[in-house]
């Protein structure tokens, strides 16, 4: 027998959006973007402890009081580093949890905003939450202005001209690799640079790429860093940072 | 003897304004980039011979009828392959009588806005006139969405997880070398496919690749067609057209 549950329905369910926010300053926001920021009935976003949260500083000219807000916090971030089995654990219990927050309130009918900054699909921890809710609630995604764009416009840096092949490495990767990948791509981007900047330097001198290799931190944000790699010597890096290889091919 | 005309010194130099329109949707534009489009004193674009511009098609939401536009019409497209001498020679001859078009504006203290597709720093037409005005004129460079970022969000396909390698190849490249990069990437954009798609799919099939690979044509615009490319049996590509092999990396 039909139950009355199923006859009498529900509420519509609330859509998902996925928000990119772009590199940093809240003008590199879309159209589509600011106009959500406004309008959704709940901003989520995630932030790590103690901390606003960038993606949360970005938005912050385009949000008012009435808005409600969902703050997704991190239990941890790089006390652990990614790759330990503890890290992975802490994180994956969190994004469940995370997801079901999200999942009642777009059962509950509200349209859920989620920030993340850059393009949302490209090495975006909104790409978690999408994974989980995707299949179950609507979902919109928002490109947005990655940071690497907003970077190498910073560093006045065109990164690829004419044929010129692009690599994007985590600087994650171990030194040889590192050194490997560099070796064979025209213009290079090294992403999560934090406590590998040591290392990343490294392979960007032993691939011949270190007179070339430009340093950004926090690119189009306050406290932007923008140096030769050569001349930076610390032995980490920012979380916001990134190193920039720009292609040579053809200029007409 | 100082001269008079250096003594009487002269207007007030227009401003390039670098402005990336994003991959094709008018809502992906940025706060920034929508309102220098509604502002500058001309809007400059790059157009094919015979058609509107498809920079110029993105924006005409935001344009009215009083604005001033300059048209730069390319003499050749793709009739003569791009690594051909002819073409090298037409194009570079077209670049310096159009940056002489948009120099005589900002002599004369017009502020110019040169559309510019997805991010004018990436494989953009832009850079060729950045090179030769940026040292003769206040420049600021508008970053945009990507047509990469463009295609990925409307494949429904995050593009990079976790440590995922991506690399972006022009599929100008010669066909051994296309499998090469395929082989050591974990994610990868392949751009500029038009006469080269059969190439690229055949390289696509020898990397292994072909079960994962997705074709996307005007990504976000109208008449925009996403298919795997398994079952794109076309021999040619459109111009805005692009590959896409998604990353597998640590989904938490
Ligand atoms: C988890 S990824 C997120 C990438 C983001 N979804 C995007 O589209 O740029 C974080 C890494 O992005 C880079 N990043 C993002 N925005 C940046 C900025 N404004 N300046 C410097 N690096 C940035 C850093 O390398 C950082 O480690
Ligand atoms: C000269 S490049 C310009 C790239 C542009 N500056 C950007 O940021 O995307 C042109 C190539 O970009 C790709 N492309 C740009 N926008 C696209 C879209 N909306 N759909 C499919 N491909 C696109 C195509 O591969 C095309 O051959």
């Amino acid at each position: 027998m039909t139950s009355l549950d199923a006859i009498a329905g529900t509420a519509e369910r609330g859509t998902l959006y996925g928000i990119g926010v772009g590199p940093g300053d809240v003008r590199y926001l879309t159209l589509r973007a600011a106009g959500l920021v406004r309008s959704v009935d709940v901003v989520a976003f995630f932030a790590k402890r103690g901390r606003l949260g960038n993606a949360r500083r970005i938005v912050a000219p385009l949000m008012d009081a009435a808005r409600q807000e969902l703050r997704l916090e991190y239990p941890v971030t790089d006390e652990i580093p990614a790759d330990h089995p503890d890290y992975q654990n802490q994180i994956a219990a969190f994004y469940a949890e995370a997801s079901s927050s999200l999942s009642a309130l777009l059962e509950d009918g509200r349209s859920v905003g989620l920030l993340a900054e850059g393009d949302p699909f490209f090495y975006g921890s909104f790409m978690h939450m999408w994974r989980r809710l995707a299949e179950v609630f609507p979902v919109e995604v928002v490109p947005g202005v990655t940071g690497m764009s907003g970077c190498w416009t910073r560093a006045n840096l065109p990164i690829t001209w004419g044929n010129d092949t692009l690599s994007v490495l985590p600087g994650t990767l171990a030194e040889g690799q590192l050194v490997d990948r560099l070796r064979n791509t025209d213009a290079a981007v090294i992403m999560k640079l934090g406590r590998n900047l040591a290392k990343v330097r490294r392979a960007v001198e032993a691939a011949g790429l270190l007179s070339r290799a430009v340093y950004v931190e926090r690119g189009t944000m306050p406290g932007e860093r923008i140096l030769p790699l050569a001349e930076c010597g610390e032995p980490a890096g920012a979380y916001f940072a990134m190193v920039l290889v720009a292609g040579q091919g053809r200029q007409l």
